[in-house]
């Protein structure tokens, strides 16, 4: 059974929240008023709805076909039509600039549009999920010649994009790469490209007529590691109609997302062209990466989501015992409702509010990403900063958070659960892979502790945290508040102690800030939640919907009953890395 | 890639440290020397790694089949063969009492091997699991007419055993059950069951010539609820020879375990025979159930070592970037082995420190469960208190920890971990299941704070406490183990607290207890944990071994870095249930 009702009031209330204004006051998004945003979202969700949805289990089932001897990768029965629907109803170019043929609109609805995707279809969706990121990218550091060659099909989808990385021998670190391009002579900007990738999402198919693959290789003589890459752009068919030499050689057999083709790809003398300057290919491709790193967060909610209200679908519908209060037992019945047991609605409000919490932090994220592209001076800067700031914190954390809301999802259901009847069980075998590509957890924990804090002089931590103080200082004028600002603050300060502790340890040996570096990311998740439960609670609390009641209700079992978990990470912070350093490698092989 | 050795040096050492000497001091048990246990233990983990592990991905991939016509259930190639292997072996009967056929062998061992089994395929290991359990529940409760009739072939294996509880309207809540039983005409003790019983394990399979169902069914006029159901036997074939009514109708599809038949059975008019006496068929069951569910917690502990085995068979051989140490950087290599990163070791060691403490409680509360059985005056009633307080803190925490740490030993192997190549996903899908049946993690929170804290006047935890507080001041002798203690102390008063907060609040409202009650069997479980491995640490930190020094390191670790997470517990159990009350059931839709 597979139940779904995209959230699009919710998304609207986070928009409204969050600061779309500040985008529809810019003359390019000045259409999007809200009306057209709501309406513009059902569209869409009816369309992923009715058409989707239902081959996500398909999919599940079916699988992929691969030809050995042609490389060629069918994808299951109705996706590529499906996917065709999502092409010829403009869908997929809805956040593209207006000048490569897209719809011009805001990123944010864009990562809104992508949540309702990949709950629907998580291994459909991830095609046009790294278009877009394609597209970024070339954008930001394609000539023009190759903006006019590539944007056009990409941005429709009518061509799908790809980001070939790692290598057998390289996959974190992909200063390992070895996959050369050689110039080819008198043709500039021409390489031949030969070496082999694995992990290529989507690196063949039949949903469309041409793939584009950003791939990572180096020249000739050029530097070792990380400084001797350069991106290349290598489509499966060249401009001109040829075949270029890249092939699919096989298929990963996974615990999940079927009906994503995750490929083997070898080159031998293919067609590139670089993009960007030699030995600095990692600037364009972290335009694709940190898209991808966005988009992946929202995968676990989306699936999160799917997962809640699956199971709040059986647990509506399921008796089971009698209530422990005699004032809620139903007469003339043999049992009571589940939801009538503290212990289900723990499960469904763990799910709901870390859910909700989550999406309210990438709905943020969203606009700070449209504010960074299309904003001005302070704002923009500081816009780039939180986006920059936020990116690992909300991949690693959504995706470990929306694993375990899944898995607490199917444990509301009881052995129905288990089984493939309810698809909770697909959507936690799909969802597990979040936590570990498009960068592991933990390298998004060294991304922030690493880069993201030393960054710009500590600015992007700064000013994050100036955004929580200038809005407890607002808040607290409101007395009702107080319930809220009083766990922001509590968290926000151990989260300051952990930046210290981090800051000090890490600059005299960076083991410390590595061994720590996880549980401060998830330390640092904590209180980007509860300052964004807090917002919600302020937006609501001199509201007398129900909606805005249901609201206030939620961020107060957020503060109470999720958020006061970061208190046992902290000691984990301060233990630093002796104990785990203390190990000798034999000591960890079986007595 | 399947990789396992059986921990049996590991399992001496438990068996030394937590009182094996009680049960060789007893004549029944006196030729159980450490050498004798030993070589029995090495012995059975040659067969099971040799003749199961290699099945364990085969029965995942092949599954079951089932003749609609006939009900018949055919298991995967080679699982019959191994199951016959195990029962000509004599590998089934070890631990049933001699005067059935058994080896006579401690419950003890029964448990360590039950471990080994489920890492080497635990989907085979459940027929000979639930049989074990069947076997304890006739002893205990079955006429001898019935024993002579039924122990021998199920004793040796030759028969299997299932328990039939749940039916399509109850799971949780056993008052619900229809099945219908009708006293046989001049026929002592002989019924006519009628009625459907789902999520039957081995209820229909290939490996044995009978199955032994022990069945929960209304008697005619029985009271209504958990006091009017009572207990049957009901074979597939009966003695006599004839075929019983009784068929399996359909097997569920599920997300793991796929070689363990799942059956929906039904009876019409089947023959049986009542177990115990009308109306108190649940303290039958129960002998079952008990049994089972310490199994069920085992399961977690064996998956999650074949996990963390095949994690670190892994993390041996991938390198991938640089010790963040120069000191610690391989010369004439491109990358260092991945387990100089710290963040590595963290995902190692948090599985192998709770692994490892999970294996020593279950070793001690199986050495308990000896003691019960057969130990005399305050050592016997004092034993089957812990066990009757610590069976449902070891069935809940041991799963929901053994899958954490399947997920965590993936993460290790990043993509690699996501494939079938290196059956951590099936091990991860295995264990699923674990946290629901046999009692959900919640009924087995109810079942620790509604039955086991108040049981006898409280004695068991009090029991408890004693043997804490005698631990400690003891071991506080030896200066080296104050660093051991003090997280111990902190815990256990914590845990006293929490115990003050139950029963007060639990006494005016059921509802705040039952809301609390899953934290409170984490806290209780942390507190066990610490417990178990101070004494470890007590036991080997004057000794001078590679061995012992490990262990005293892992103890170290656990104290410092998996420990401290209760306290982010003890808010969660302050909070009680106002913040999930306060919904209405509308609030829980989507908006």
């Amino acid at each position: 059974m597979q139940t779904y009702r995209a959230p699009v009031k919710e998304m609207c209330f986070l928009l409204e929240t969050f600061g779309f204004d500040q985008l529809t006051a810019l003359e390019r998004f000045s259409a999007y008023d809200m009306q057209t945003v709501e309406a513009m979202l059902e569209q869409t969700a009816a369309y992923l709805t009715d058409r989707l949805l239902p081959l996500n289990k398909v999919g599940d089932e079916q699988g992929l076909k691969w030809d050995p001897e042609t490389g060629a990768v069918t994808t299951p029965d109705g996706f590529k039509k499906a996917y065709q629907g999502l092409v010829e109803n403009g869908y997929l170019g809805i956040t593209a600039p207006e000048a490569f043929g897209g719809g011009g609109a805001p990123e944010s609805l864009g990562v809104l549009i992508g949540e309702m995707t990949g709950a629907c279809n998580k291994s459909l969706s991830m095609a046009p999920g790294l278009t877009r990121g394609l597209v970024e990218a070339l954008i930001a550091h394609g000539t023009e010649a190759q903006k006019d060659a590539w944007l056009g099909k990409l941005v429709t989808g009518e061509w799908t994009g790809t980001m070939c990385l790692t290598e057998p021998q390289c996959g974190t670190d992909l200063g390992l790469i070895r996959t050369k391009a050689v110039p080819v002579a008198d043709k500039e900007g021409v390489y031949k490209l030969s070496g082999t990738k694995i992990w290529i999402t989507f690196g063949e198919h039949d949903l469309a007529e041409n793939i584009v693959h950003l791939v990572l290789a180096r020249l000739p003589e050029a530097p070792e590691g990380i400084k001797g890459i350069s991106c290349f752009i290598v489509p499966k068919v060249t401009l001109d109609g040829r075949k270029n030499a890249i092939k699919c050689v096989g298929l990963e057999h996974k615990m999940g997302i079927h009906a994503s083709p995750t490929c083997v790809m070898e080159m031998e003398e293919a067609e590139g062209y670089m993009v960007g300057v030699p030995h600095k290919g990692m600037r364009t491709m972290f335009v694709m990466m940190n898209s991808a790193r966005l988009n992946v967060g929202i995968e676990g909610v989306a699936l999160s989501e799917i997962a809640y209200q699956t199971a709040f679908a059986f647990a509506k519908d399921r008796r089971q015992s009698r209530s422990l209060d005699p004032a809620k037992r139903e007469e003339g019945t043999a049992a009571d409702n589940i939801l009538v047991h503290p212990d289900v609605r723990r499960m469904l409000l763990n799910v709901k509010s870390t859910n909700e919490g989550m999406r309210a932090l990438g709905a943020w994220m969203a606009i700070l990403i449209d504010l960074a592209h299309h904003g001005e001076g302070q704002v923009k800067e500081e816009a780039g900063d939180l986006v920059a700031l936020l990116t690992p914190v909300v991949k690693s954390y959504f995706t470990e958070q929306g694993f375990e809301n899944i898995s607490e999802a199917m444990q509301v259901c009881g052995g129905a659960g288990y089984t493939t009847d309810w698809s909770i069980e697909q959507y936690m075998r799909d969802e597990r892979i979040a936590m570990i590509y498009e960068g592991t957890n933990h390298i998004q924990a060294l991304d922030l502790v690493g880069r993201k804090l030393p960054m710009n002089g500590g600015r992007p931590v700064r000013v994050f945290a100036a955004r929580m103080g200038e809005f407890m200082a607002s808040a607290a004028r409101d007395p009702a508040m107080g319930e809220f600002i009083a766990p922001l603050k509590e968290v926000s300060e151990a989260l300051h102690a952990a930046t210290a502790i981090v800051a000090e340890r890490g600059m005299q040996d960076p083991e410390e800030a590595a061994a720590i570096a996880s549980n401060y990311l998830n330390v640092f998740a904590y209180c980007a939640m509860a300052y964004i439960w807090a917002r919600q609670a302020h937006a609501c609390i001199n509201e007398t919907s129900a909606y805005h009641r249901t609201k206030v209700k939620t961020a107060r079992y957020f503060m109470n009953r999720v958020l006061p978990k970061y208190k046992g990470l902290m000691p984990l912070i301060e233990a630093g890395k002796a104990d785990m350093m203390a190990f000798d490698v034999e000591e960890l092989e079986v007595a």
